[in-house]
């Protein structure tokens, strides 16, 4: 695949001014740190905390953008190394950038393809330079270098921006981890420097994100969070996360990065998670989110309630003409029974796959905009008590 | 599976007016038999001619009901087999009837289930009682009765109710066409009486149809339409064609159909067809077809065009940023270019699939919709030539 076009570079220190984000939030006032706020972007107001369905391949899977937009979703997240390797970013060059190819023209979010790389690629070769690796569709040789994930998504256009990393499995050892920390704060300062000599594409601001890694040691979680801040960049994304590492442990490493990342930039959780992983992150003052639990569990039968989770593929809902939740505004809960979702699994039908994925997804977007209200309210902990002895009932999680 | 719910049965001779269909129509003043008219039913009135999309199993594949609506479809058919093994005609009488359980209130047409036991089951016996037949899922016996098919489809509630009918294929021999001819003739006799003595389930008034058999002989033809004929029911279908004759056979057999059928009632061609099809053969005034046509091709990645057939998948439309139909109104054609629609087809995400099949099933309600203009406006013969000519001038048919 070539790699020709032609990069605008200034330099200019404007850049810096124009990356910032105004911020504005409203802390819970009942002992967390939880908080709620709003994120002024080029393309629209955000409010936090936000949830982003996934759009692997430019789309969420069984609906298009502008359905996953009226379902309350307000940032939808893009894989870079999915969309590098098809349709490639100099076709989403030609279409005039990402949303305008996939018909999205709310904020999205491009991850720097590098986990990717690590859980997909069926050979790689790590160096300071970058990572060589082959593609797992049909075994051609790539590198991605710090650099060129920037380059990548100036050119896809996409309004949150991250930069390269390393991401180990949660069960490695502390060895790998700091490696990994070290590698990731070399790389961050190139793509930052990268992001900062280039400028976008589309006239819409891009904002770039750091990515803390350190595994679940504290010592290693503080250094990579006081390397990357010296870049200052306008919000910090919690990486090496959620890949493994008993919960507990996740959530004593959300405490220690709670202490140190400022207030006053937003914070993304990558890969997190269930409802009640959002309802517990949000306490230590996470904004942002992303997984695929909403759309891939929507797509194995499983569908997300209040009160847990219920696989319509069980022989008991052959019969049940109820919805599959009350009090649901989607358009499954609305037009159809638990037994017609179950009957379109049972015979094969997408558009089964299509509508559990819109309830899920609306469940998730509901849930955020009760998390928000919550919050603004100055009630989340009770809120959320509620709602977690509701939901867990049944031993979900 | 059980067969217990009670039929109410009652024989009063006001079935027999209920029945009937008030069907008003305008004729084409250019020379052929097309005509355009309306027909109201009970659940609503219906502009003819119409195409109905094709929803086996109570859904029409990847699209609700209710956007198939949205797409101009005045009439869906389902298939009796089909539901019939899943989920069960007591599941859908429970639920209310085939409308309340895949959510869609317009007219519904369901077919008898002979021509799937003919063309899916792994074995049938047939004999005067009926037809037995092994399911193609689970090799369980059943049996279908020319009164068991009208029972069924009391239960489902569809609007148009078909006769069990024994359709051989389009290269069988006289002898076969004629056995085939008079089960027909025998098994309508029974389904039309059960029918009579039976009443709808949910409020609204169904209309059974009677299907002429005779493969392409004339003689046969004209036997099996007389024999119906008898029966007065109030529409007829044209079973036997479409299944494997040649076009010019088929042709010449509507022109058969058309002298002998009676010019006050609907006539509903099974099972055609192509964009081109549906042009000719409303000049031998047919009123009502069904074709997996445009949902199964779109799942093929074959979209329907004014000026002919393309397929998506082609490396032509990699970088194609154009819409797959320039003045088309569809989601597909407002939203995403072609290179987008091939993208997913090429990363077999599912919303593909259901984007080719909005915009081929728009395609075939737009057609239908400008066959009826231009009938009404006296221009159909001028019309649909030019219909032809554009759309058959790369060879597509």
């Amino acid at each position: 695949m070539s790699w020709s076009f032609r990069l605008r570079i200034r330099g200019s220190p404007t850049n810096l001014m124009n990356e910032r984000l105004n911020f504005q939030v409203i802390s819970d006032a009942t002992g967390s740190s939880a908080r709620s706020g709003s994120l002024p972007l080029s393309r629209g107001l955000v409010e936090t905390p936000f949830f982003m369905p996934i759009g692997t391949h430019g789309a969420v899977k069984t609906v298009t953008a502008s359905e996953v937009g009226e379902l309350g979703a307000q940032v939808i997240l893009s894989n870079t190394y999915h969309l590098y390797l098809r349709p490639g970013a100099e076709l989403i060059n030609k279409a005039g950038g990402i949303h305008k190819f996939m018909s999205w023209d709310g904020p999205l979010l491009t991850d720097s393809g590098g986990y990717q790389v690590f859980s997909l690629a069926t050979m790689r070769k790590l160096d300071d330079g970058g990572v060589t690796f082959q593609s797992h569709l049909d075994g051609s040789i790539h590198q991605l270098t710090p650099e060129k994930v920037i380059d990548i998504q100036r050119q896809l256009g996409s309004d949150f921006v991250m930069v390269l990393d390393e991401c180990p499995p949660g069960d490695a050892d502390q060895a790998t981890w700091a490696a990994a920390l070290e590698r990731t704060t070399a790389w961050a300062h190139r793509s930052v420097k990268r992001f900062r000599e280039s400028e976008p594409l589309y006239g819409h601001q891009q904002y770039p994100l750091c990515i803390v890694q350190g595994g679940t040691d504290p010592d290693l979680r503080r250094r990579s969070a006081e390397e990357l801040l010296e870049l200052d960049t306008p919000a910090y994304a919690i990486g090496g996360l959620a890949v493994g590492e008993p919960k507990k442990e996740m959530y004593a490493s959300l405490e220690v990065m709670d202490a140190l990342l400022p207030r006053d930039r937003p914070r993304y959780l990558m890969g997190v998670g269930t409802p009640a992983d959002l309802v517990r992150a949000v306490r230590y003052g996470m904004d942002m989110f992303d997984c695929v639990m909403p759309t891939r569990n929507a797509r194995n039968g499983q569908l997300f309630t209040r009160t847990g989770k219920l696989n319509i593929k069980n022989a008991g809902f052959r019969d049940d003409l109820n919805p599959v939740e009350d009090d649901c505004d989607c358009q499954l809960c609305r037009q159809f029974s638990r037994a017609y979702l179950r009957h379109l699994f049972a015979t094969g039908e997408v558009l089964g796959l299509r509508l559990a994925t819109i309830h899920n997804l609306r469940f998730y977007m509901k849930l955020m905009a009760a998390i928000r209200t919550a919050i603004r309210a100055g009630d989340y902990a009770t809120w959320s008590r509620q709602f977690l002895a509701e939901y867990e009932s049944d031993g979900n999680d």
